[in-house]
């Protein structure tokens, strides 16, 4: 009966709450952004991992049955280390996405984006050679895409520019599956797809994610029981401002009712 | 003798470390960049009070002589809050660029741009009207611009055409001069000068904050006295990845020696 924990460095982890919420439901959510300290993709491992600490201990504290890291950058840098320290399941968001793509590929030539952190950790790479080393990977940071999905320009000219800038050395790869390896990228997906063309596949971690804790769940027995109450939802975030209430409802395409502001401390 | 302490929520306040290394050349420094915690430009005035107290409680440990908040946000929202709760000098860096501003307008008609949280405060807006209460202020957010600056991107294409969308409403004001209300935006003022034409002057706070400081130091008799040793330079990041080394030299104009990163704490 205890509800979902999600955290993310700021909102775009609301991209796979709302497949969560989607996908199950009957399940009841409870959303962590740390936007007080957004962004974590530029930032070292260490403060990552302290950070994504902190937020774990947040969500443990509210009694949640299974943690969901919703940030690409957490999920590549952090997960050994919260998988090893609290005994809740765990589930990021690189696995997921790793597995999707390698059932998709047919040229086993698979590319790969993100912030620069989940690029430099090398997380997908890792995941899919672990399944079949064969795939050949070609990996890019796109930078820019978090800013501009964060200022509603994710269908303007300056994302197009961004996109073909970011896009273009894929042409040459003959690739025929791209990971969208940042939860913000979602927002992207028509810009990135008009880049791309329609041979290659997107693949899209918050869906991933969605049906994997569905299977776990389903799996442990953990499962909210048909006819129980309504599900809460709580959305709370270490910083609050106008742009991100206006940006949380873009990226969960709902409006949200209750946000709370918490401070989580030092971490 | 005791060296100048600077912060900033980053690394673009090196751009006015530079111009106080440039103008005062024989004095000490001690700068705190805050990447583990950058942006503020777009986080709440509280959490920016917080980050800022935090920030001076460090400098002031290592001892300074004067306080220069070298963000345009930090400034626009905590130097109140500084001022009255810490017993040195402290200068921002919205009041120079303020002044500047007034003086060098024929027309009375002034631009401002700035990141969400500058704009949002108004701060320039109300300096400015200290001085001159009938200059007309004409205000815009350019929040792509401080990504595209740590990106290395700013003088891309992508960068032109954001220059183009945000300032693209002063042609019809006929300002006379622009305020670069941020510490990034000096890194942008050819793609922004190629925007706005010869005929408007662009205000640079850094320059203008060097200049105050200076000031400062000669009418306090707090100068370092001629024939004293080679002076200090410190920099201490809450954060460090590889590119914020990179993107710092870029600010700096020149190699840095030393950076140590240092724990602040929860602010």
């Amino acid at each position: 009966m205890l509800p979902i924990g999600v955290f993310d460095s700021g909102i775009g982890g609301l991209t796979v709450a709302r497949e969560i919420m989607r996908l199950l439901p009957r399940e009841s959510l409870i959303y962590l952004g740390d936007t007080a300290r957004v962004p974590y993709g530029t930032k070292s491992s260490n403060t990552v991992i302290r950070y994504s600490e902190s937020n774990t201990r947040f969500l443990i504290s509210k009694g949640v049955k299974v943690l969901v890291v919703a940030c690409n950058t957490a999920s590549a840098v952090a997960l050994p280390a919260l998988t090893q320290r609290y005994d809740i399941p765990v589930v990021g968001v690189i696995t997921p996405g790793a597995r999707r793509a390698v059932s998709a590929t047919k040229t086993g030539r698979v590319g790969v984006i993100g912030t620069p952190s989940t690029i430099g950790s090398s997380a997908y790479t890792k995941e899919i050679h672990k399944i079949d080393p064969g795939i050949e990977i070609f990996p890019a940071a796109c930078p820019l895409f978090v800013p501009l999905a964060d200022e509603g320009l994710h269908d303007s000219e300056i994302a197009r520019l961004a996109a073909r800038s970011y896009l273009a050395p894929f042409a040459e790869r003959e690739i025929d599956v791209l990971i969208l390896g940042c939860t913000h990228y979602p927002l992207l997906k028509r810009v990135i797809g008009e880049v791309m063309g329609e041979g290659v596949t997107l693949v899209d971690s918050a869906e991933e994610t969605a049906r994997e804790i569905k299977a776990l769940l389903e799996s442990s027995g953990l499962k909210r029981p048909t006819g129980s109450d309504a599900p809460s939802r709580e959305f709370y975030l270490t910083d609050v401002s106008d742009t991100f209430v206006e940006v949380a409802e873009r990226f969960l395409g709902s409006g949200i009712e209750h946000i709370e502001l918490v401070d989580i401390g030092a971490g």
